[in-house]
């Protein structure tokens, strides 16, 4: 990554233009919640005029605007795109956004999977006025085979493996390493997707890499991140019964080799999101985990991470008690009750390794 | 794949110079196997002078040569790179042999990480001599996320999965593809590597897909090769056990929903080739494929093929003998003992699936 372009020295505007606050803006959210320090605007024509914790109930004071050119006025020095299409493709409308922030001399931070940067238009205007077209999905080259040298790293490896995309994974590790720090633990956090690159500063996005590559480019991340550390949060992808994204999951396991596992899941799930696939139940898909991990190096499931956005406080308590009861392990939503529970769990492990 | 090149129409040498015979030289050894009334001469100058049956016990007739000036007096009309140096890298040392080749009018077919047709030196040179470099390894454009579209073929599709890489997955496909046309069904064989690429004619390398589309590479593989068949055998790849390629292992699985599966093992190997990895026992190998298969569609492993080649009769015999009861499932070394067995267990779940 070029360091010019660290998103915690920016002042930010999210495009999220017809989609904030929806699915398909995952990114905006991530950016709001983690960096609300350096979000100036966001985007939205369909929500001009509110105020960002009207939609999300978080990033108060953050304005909704209804162009970039209204969002001018707050010195953006970068331009986000905050939403995922489908497919991944820049969508011809927004070329004439991305032109302006261009001309405005602001960076473009991008986890779209057609690269900005490779795209001889854009690249040329950048070049000119001097600032970066960031791609925060673009693999590193030189990605090796992975080796099992993730093996040999000091740190405690945990990994953040699921029930399915989207249920929290990303959410989880952040929380923990967070939590982690303040317990005192010199704790890292290894980003694996675009979302986690942009409010974390490093990573790979591992589904973006070639398949014989993706469990070498889950080593590199344990072999950097875990340096000089007690602690170091993996953050994982997909599930190992996501009909699309499965192998990307197992190359995660197997490439970063970790000492335990949190399993994430969101309780109102039934089904593989997008897909007509039950998900089995927790037991079963913990299993699994443990199962694979086994005969490259064994690692349990130690702690749940339950996302109850969707449950009242009440119907959340009850969830995860139960989950706690079927599966004897400690399980919290860190988003609403914190993460000192796996914060516990992993400090259990963690001196039994050094 | 430009039609121009179809390898059954073509004259082929192979360059395997300095690894002729050894394991870096699979390709050479599959194309003399499956295409020998094509491969008119092998390049290795260590055993130039030699037959290639005193070296393979296949191909005989096919001389060793030591240069490719050697080889152009059997007016070949494509080179093949016959080797795959690891990280699939073409060695400096080789272009000049390619430069002389297309100089020549030869296409040429590789399987290297590598692609030539991006090579400008090269590419250059081929568009001047109106020959094709085929990249065998390079996946087409535009491949989808999978989608689960794979279940709704008429076809019953078969996977052939396996302990670990190189124990025969595509030869047994390939043998198994031919028996069952043999007993009289329409079967195809869908190539998933770049040596089943190149003798079968089509398929794509799924491990050269970036790993989003691993899963949905394997998807269009069966869409292709279904149509119109009462049978398709897909070429399984790697291991769910294997650090490096697990994630492929598992997106073909995920990706082409198989309705059975072939478990492909070398009785004699018993660690992951090339790391310290222990296999497991068959037993919980095919326990593992059948679990993960299960959410997405459940599957069964319904035979075995097991490569002898480093055994003697009796001790295939008895070790076939010793699986099978292990197992309870049909086993056989399909080069040594033939491929009926598994056909017969084939047959058996077809007429079920129609």
């Amino acid at each position: 990554m070029d360091t010019r372009v660290q998103p915690r020295d920016q002042r930010i505007v999210i495009l999220a233009e017809g989609s904030f606050g929806i699915l398909e803006s995952k990114t905006a959210t991530v950016l709001v919640r983690y960096l609300p320090e350096n979000v100036v605007a966001v985007i939205d024509s369909v929500n001009a005029g509110k105020d960002v914790s009207e939609i999300l109930e978080i990033g108060e004071g953050i304005p909704v605007v209804g162009s970039l050119s209204e969002a001018l006025k707050f010195q953006p020095t970068m331009l986000a795109i905050g939403i995922s299409p489908p497919g991944g493709k820049l969508p011809q409308a927004w070329r004439d956004v991305l032109y302006k922030a261009i001309d405005h001399n602001m960076h473009v931070m991008s986890g779209l999977h057609q690269f900005l940067s490779e795209d001889a238009e854009l690249a040329e205007r950048a070049n000119r006025h001097d600032v970066v077209l960031w791609d925060a999905r673009k693999p590193p080259s030189g990605l090796p085979v992975a080796t099992c040298k993730a093996n040999d790293v000091d740190a405690t490896v945990v990994l953040t493996v699921g029930a399915d995309c989207r249920v929290g994974k990303m959410l989880a590790g952040i929380e923990i390493t967070h939590a982690l720090r303040k317990a005192g633990l010199n704790a890292e956090f290894g980003p694996t997707g675009q979302n986690g690159i942009m409010v974390w500063g490093w990573g790979i996005a591992v589904d973006a890499v070639i398949s014989d590559f993706t469990a070498g480019a889950a080593e590199r991340i344990v072999l950097e991140g875990a340096e000089n550390r007690d602690v170091l949060i993996v953050e994982g992808q997909g599930s190992l019964v996501h009909p699309g994204y499965s192998g990307v999951t197992l190359s995660l396991l197997h490439g970063s080799m970790p000492d335990a596992m949190i399993f994430c899941h969101q309780p109102s799930r039934k089904i593989v999101a997008r897909y007509t696939v039950p998900l089995p139940p927790i037991d079963d898909l913990i299993q699994q985990y443990e199962m694979l991990a086994k005969p490259i190096k064994p690692a349990k499931v130690i702690g749940i991470a339950l996302n109850c956005f969707d449950l009242t406080e009440i119907e959340a308590l009850r969830v995860i008690e139960d989950v706690e009861e079927q599966t004897g392990l400690p399980a919290t939503d860190v988003v609403r009750f914190g993460s000192e529970k796996l914060v516990d769990a992993i400090q259990k492990i963690h001196p039994a390794k050094r």
